[in-house]
């Protein structure tokens, strides 16, 4: 089995549940922090760890082009690549390609692009998305969707839903006929017990940095039957019906979970919610829904209580490289003046590895000194602070027990 | 008692010692990595614990200028304002005021300089420098020195050194006559005791990131005669009879320790070495001595058998960060294409928790895509191999017991 939903308990429309993947269980509603090139920026893996962090996101457009999907594929795939043996997430490349602005042009074929880094020339299609996609080996991989831009006209929305809609029943079919060629099922035997064990026998000392659930979870995924799964994505723009159609012909293809796209890209934040709000009832309540790309902490508090399972954005690690510090007593900018002989910890009430250790001072003294030290540290507290959150949501969602319809 | 030197065994001129701070102990011959703005560059200071640095190194000159030594009094000291529990030592802010070149003037009472960060004018004198000392209270001072520039001649190494001789003088006074203004010693009662217990009640849980030695070393060094130590600095250029006329004119102020300086200027290897062999016999036998600066890892075993107790450099961060490692197989610039696809680990020979857990091909794709994450890694497994071979030195130290002579 590739994928497993246990829900545990639910409070009105939100719900506590498990997600067993092939690398390793995630506790869900979950935050998932972006890992854009194979690495979350400023964190080695270990503290990534330390920290708890189940599930990764990888971003498919800047691992295709630097090192490469075909190097990764060659390498084991990327969690051996970036020595993470837990979960991780691919987007498709869509989101990336179409951010691109003058750099791409979009058929009903695929995209032309060019590379932000070289200029150099390349073409993203459903079934280009799924073979970089396999080739990563990603946990969850997802179908190859366009971002409808904000804002978009009714007509540009609808036309740019019927285009995600083909591309992801092409998307399906392609991942369906490859998704055998995933590099944990082109290793060797020998190979296969590595990934199980850890890569080069880690002895009892490693065990407390690098603790976790390197390899597959065998236990109930026989090694033949496990390949990634594909999560296809909601698209409409801002209108509810056009909203309503795309989860309803999506749903009909059957994926086994559903992501709600095109949100966060500049509108405003009521509309996100009331685009939540009217899609999530058309997904299959035992199924995770997964809100791409949002948001801040009690966005993402709020979105899960509704009933969404996963989340990811880069805020929280973003923010952080500029100074900015999401506490519980709201955001703090490390940068400011009055910070500087401050001697609290960042956020009193946190008890991440930087709260317990460092001073407001010493950290504004980082930044100003633009010392690397500062992006870490500000990062670390950023992603606890968002994982808290979502551990504090579990744990109110956990009160109540999970209605029969759910189950 | 503010500084200790217990030798346990020689071998030929090398010894291995413990040298006993007010924060610590310190196995010698040892390598400290440089924390230059009160952080080594890229490396959270959990993960400096987690290699076993006993002693950084702080930076004066910098320090002074940002956050400036009186902020950091007033938080503290500069453990408390880094959160370092363990040794520190400064240097006397000398070498970076005279690198600063077109920057600066000297004159027999010390140096004006403008800041390398915003051009405002500053005046650092022998009695300045020890002000600045005391207020960052690392365990370990350095008197003020004038570093000779590589090539000098004999009449302007002579002048350097007698100025150097002077401000020596200079220096020991204004920090007799100070040194119980140490930040520690301006605490509280309430102050002291969180200082020796740790900042903000760290919890069991914490005590795997958070070991060590946070606090005074109370046990043996009762709090009212806890300072700090004060080191002479030899120089003379690269004239051996100058080195030995500094060198015992130094002795006869009677320093609890002494540092060779002005080497690793430019000048060729051979008269490094040829510096260092010429003075260490002049310098007391069961005082420490430190040399400066210094160097490649080979140098530093070199220099550790001849009886160095004490170096840094920058040479490991540094490197580091340019995508240069040092490994038992020799230098690995890890941006080389050939690294690509490798799988092994930076050093095979290697068991930091880099070796032991990311390939080359990673590595050279963090340095490839300008990853925070590469400097980070990077430096961890310099500094470890660095730690690593000053532990080798030691072993091999301590299969001799001390001379009679020594002890």
């Amino acid at each position: 089995m590739s994928l497993a939903f246990h829900i545990h308990s639910a409070r009105r429309a939100g719900r506590r549940a498990t997600l067993t993947l092939p690398h390793g269980s995630v506790e869900t509603p979950v935050f998932m922090p972006v890992g854009t090139q194979a690495t979350v920026k400023a964190v080695p893996q270990q503290l990534l760890e330390s920290l708890d962090v189940r599930i990764l996101l990888g971003n498919t457009y800047h691992l295709y082009l630097r090192p490469g999907h075909e190097v990764i594929r060659r390498l084991g795939g990327l969690h051996r690549f970036m020595s993470w043996p837990r979960p991780i997430l691919t987007d498709s490349g869509g989101f990336q390609v179409f951010s691109l602005g003058d750099l791409r042009r979009v058929t009903d074929d695929g995209v032309s692009f060019r590379s932000h880094i070289d200029g150099s020339s390349h073409f993203f299609s459903p079934e280009h998305s799924m073979d970089v996609q396999i080739a990563l080996g990603a946990d969850i991989a997802m179908a190859f969707d366009e971002c409808t831009e904000y804002p978009a006209d009714r007509a540009r929305a609808r036309a740019s839903l019927d285009r995600t809609l083909a591309w992801a029943q092409r998307s399906k079919i392609h991942f369906d006929a490859h998704k055998h060629e995933v590099p944990w099922n082109n290793q060797s035997p020998e190979d296969k017990s590595q990934l199980a064990t850890g890569d080069r026998g880690l002895t009892t000392d490693d065990s407390q940095l690098a603790t976790g659930d390197w390899g597959l979870t065998t236990d109930h995924c026989p090694l033949s039957t496990v390949h990634q799964s594909l999560f296809g994505i909601v698209q409409g723009g801002m209108f509810p019906d056009l909203r309503r159609e795309s989860a309803e012909r999506l749903v009909a293809m059957d994926f086994p979970g559903y992501a709600i796209g095109g949100l966060s890209v500049g509108e405003p934040r009521d509309l996100t919610l009331e685009m939540i709000a009217a899609t999530l009832p058309l997904l299959p309540a035992g199924k995770p829904r997964y809100v791409m790309g949002v948001g801040y902490p009690d966005e993402i508090a709020e979105y899960a209580r509704m009933g969404v399972d996963m989340m990811d954005c880069v805020l929280p690690t973003r923010a952080a490289r500029h100074g900015l510090l999401f506490t519980s007593e709201g955001r703090l900018n490390i940068k400011n003046r009055q910070y500087a002989e401050d001697q609290n910890p960042p956020d009193p009430s946190c008890a991440c590895l930087v709260c317990r250790r460092y001073s407001r001072a010493y950290l504004r003294h980082l930044f100003t000194a633009q010392e690397p030290l500062s992006a870490i540290l500000n990062t670390l507290h950023n992603l606890a602070f968002y994982l808290e959150t979502m551990r504090k949501v579990r744990e109110e969602l956990a009160a109540d027990p999970a209605p029969e319809a759910q189950r």
